[in-house]
């Protein structure tokens, strides 16, 4: 199996993407996750440029790492100076990484209006640098910025810039899609030409995202001859992004065989993709390739039919194999199969044709139509079908409640609400106060109930969305309401919809409340 | 210019999107977004399967479009049947459109094992299908499902299928990669094979982004001869979506000079995916190529520099293409010079380093912070700097008020409102009722200033929008609204938040209120 060398950026170039600031705490443990990963290489900041960098290369040269190399990541001496004397050059080799990464301009006009320096110049400043580095016994990687737009422009003087890297000793050139514009024909051709025209040193891609395709041109360069291939986790980087190792790594190991990673570690793709999010602080991205949690969630009716009948139908590979899980989805238009697991698990006596059947998914389509959605809120779901069935036993009653709120309000709290619980021939009137009516109605909801089902003071609600379904209807318009909660060993999501957000808010509340109570019963029941 | 048929699946591939739900306005409304944004076609539904689709079917046929044609999806006959006895099939026609998507099985894998008919009863089921509906005058695309995995496990029985819908008179062969696992160099290989087998058809692409390449494969089959693509705009979809629209278009028309769109229908690119993302409460992905709010924002200071000095230097097209715009992030710079042109147009003596911008950017931040976001409120963010500059009369005070919602309802709503506002020294009490409280609020502060106000009696509001801020605080959590105002004349956006649904709405309504009333008594002083 040939072998790929994965570069991974998400600490440098990564750090580039708006939102980001990694304490040095962070990219510790970002290493030790891309290394139990096996990538190759582990690019990890600009030591010249802040004071954190510094820190992290001194405490990074104490980790044992089994499969990674660190690198540091600086640009070519300045204009007009030896690079013996480029403060840039002294910091990159303080950070003591035994591999170097150096960035040079392969585009004239880059060299001509950016740099403002001589073409030659800028061939010197390449060349100087790196024969400093190998001197000192560095790896090093030469990343030809802007090499595809530089060859499109100036192509005898991009190659003449991989040229001075190349003699001067390095071990990799790296060619860099910097503006993120290139199409994969080209990247292909010019990566071929690279290849052909340097034939003993390895050479590598870096691309970015901004036309929306630097995945498929890193596997189109790699298909020309490419064997390093730089990118980050989730595609973390300035702009767009960088090209998403999430994606790269399993499309060339699992698809085209080419080794880049242990094959036992594979399965922590999807792990180490969301532990990065997590670090890093960025909403993980659901629809990600491979890793995202929509990657395998099937909705469309015959599609989970036939996922059910045989995965391959309907997945491209195995969600086992990325270490992600198949997901079946609720909705108006999932498959009657689906449904039906669900009605039998309640009650296995029920037929696909029963009129059981038949009614609950009228009444589905009827919720639907009214702005309920179920693939989310799987628990008012349950309630719902096991209502249908007469298969639930109201645990209590609400009565009446009435929400007071008080602008300016005198107190911390603007909001009251008095609320009357039924439960058998008992009933409970209470009230209490919270920051806004729904607040309040949480509280006084479970206020209430607590004192005849002591469980209900086990929940905590963790989330709480809300979503106005025709907005133009202005403030009559419908709201969808969804709350997800926990008792500390499972979580469930419940919804209600209403042009009132208060009942709405209500409605998930006391589904929330019930799925508990009824959760606990049957738990009981199975003891027994 | 070479013209490529663009065709969006928005509203039917890319409503089996995880969370996904469109009410019939919220399609109405893609529709004459994408109409006006100059797609070939627009794939809206699949009538059979819902009484939503029927009734958008119905109303989508009053529309007059200018560019776009409305295509009704659907499968091909069922197993065994005649075409016209077909219930689906029956609906489709139904639906009234004038062209029709048909899909049917390519792989012999699933037609054996999935659909479990024979090789030969799937071929005529794609040949009746067609024959049936170019009896009755519609234009036909051929959606051949798994092309790609068919064609690598069977390619002679693949291409028997599109015979057959070629045979029977389809108009286009649509190449699906159906489980999105197909690489740019397949893509490019089989599409250029049924090009050339296929000469007198029009030959489209419909990818999903499964090995993150949707875009490119479909690039991929452009260049090797297919003339339609399909996908969604924002790339929304089952799984990890479908190829995206809002890359494909730019890439096609602005890289590879073949048109997709009016040209001047591609600066409206970036405002179609947000208003799209807005209608399907999706959060927009600020990534996304060319539309993303980072897809030109620039962080690095060397790239800054470089982008000042010249755009090409970090920016594969301007942004102005495609309605989008540059960022510069990390400082002010940026900020400062619109914020400075807002500040001048209410008081032109101030200036950068004013006293009064000092406050009013800390004043900013602060807000920001607490999660006011003024780029969609730019109404209340006038109203903001007014005050701060003492360039505001109040022309009402809120005395209080109290809501109360009351469960169950006696009548048809649910919540009454009562008011008091002071006016000089005039005081009025009044109160209200409302379909939910923020319903019974808006009428009552809008009853109780008509009487002072007539001019308040013009306000219509025209959108209503809530997001959770900190949905992990739940019940407790901030909570921003936006209200959209009209009098007829000119729209306004105004933003409140606050803990509580009440007090955000408050805020924003009276922000709406003290607008119209301020715009109103500057008009009338122009006009002195």
């Amino acid at each position: 199996m040939a072998r790929i060398s994965i570069y991974d950026s998400t600490l440098r170039d990564g750090a580039q993407a708006q939102g980001i600031s990694y304490s040095v705490e962070d990219k510790l443990k970002i290493v030790e996750r891309l290394d139990a990963l096996g990538v190759g290489y582990i690019e990890a900041g600009n030591p010249g440029s802040n004071p954190k960098d510094l820190e992290f290369f001194a405490r990074a040269a104490t980790l044992r790492l089994a499969n990674a190399r660190i690198i540091a990541f600086g640009a070519t001496r300045k204009v007009g100076i030896d690079a013996g004397e480029d403060a840039n050059l002294r910091s990159l080799l303080k950070a003591g990484t035994s591999a170097i990464a150096i960035f040079g301009k392969s585009w004239d006009y880059q060299v001509q209006e950016i740099l403002r320096t001589t073409l030659d110049e800028n061939l010197a400043m390449i060349g100087d640098t790196i024969r400093h580095l190998k001197r000192h016994g560095k790896e090093v990687v030469f990343d030809a910025e802007h090499f595809f737009d530089g060859y499109k422009a100036n192509a005898e003087y991009a190659l003449k810039t991989l040229a001075a890297a190349v003699d001067a000793g390095a071990d990799t050139i790296c060619l860099c899609d910097t503006n993120g514009g290139s199409f994969p024909h080209e990247v292909f051709d010019l990566t071929s030409v690279v290849c052909q025209r340097f034939p003993r040193v390895a050479v590598g891609i870096h691309c970015h995202n901004d036309s929306d395709m630097a995945v498929a041109n890193s596997i189109r360069a790699v298909q020309a001859g490419a064997t390093q291939v730089q990118g980050t986790i989730n595609g973390l980087g300035e702009r767009c992004g960088n090209a998403n190792l999430c994606s790269i790594i399993p499309n060339l190991q699992l698809k085209l065989g080419l080794e880049c990673i242990p094959d036992e570690a594979m399965r922590h793709l999807t792990s180490v993709a969301r532990s990065v999010s997590e670090i890093a602080n960025m909403l993980p991205n659901d629809k990600a390739p491979y890793v995202g949690s929509h990657a395998f969630a099937h909705k469309g009716g015959m599609h989970i039919d036939a996922v059910v009948k045989n995965p391959i139908s309907y997945e491209h590979v195995n969600p086992d194999q990325v270490g992600n899980t198949r997901r079946v989805l609720m909705s108006e238009v999932a498959g009657r199969s689906t449904l039906m697991a669900r009605i039998n698990a309640i009650d296995a006596s029920i037929g696909k044709e029963s009129p059981e059947t038949v009614r609950i998914v009228d009444k589905l389509k009827e919720l639907e139509h009214e702005g309920y959605q179920f693939e989310a809120a799987e628990s008012s779901f349950e309630l719902v079908v096991r209502k249908m069935l007469g298969r639930y036993t109201p645990f209590f009653e609400l009565v009446e409640f009435k929400v007071i709120v008080s602008e300016p309000c005198i107190n911390e709290v603007n909001s009251s609400v008095i609320i009357k619980v039924r439960v058998g021939d008992q009933e409970v009137l209470t009230v209490a106060e919270g920051d806004g009516p729904v607040n309040a109605l949480d509280r006084a909801a479970r206020k209430a109930l607590e004192r005849l089902y002591p469980a209900i003071g086990e929940i905590r609600l963790t989330d709480y969305k809300v979503r106005v379904l025709d907005s133009d209807k202005a403030s009559a318009a419908k709201v969808r309401v969804l709350v997800e909660s926990t008792d500390g060993r499972e979580s469930w999501t419940t919804i209600g919809v209403s042009t009132d957000i208060i009942n709405a808010s209500w409605q998930a509340l006391v589904d929330a409340m019930e799925y508990k109570l009824m959760r606990d019963q049957e738990t009981l029941r199975d003891a027994r």
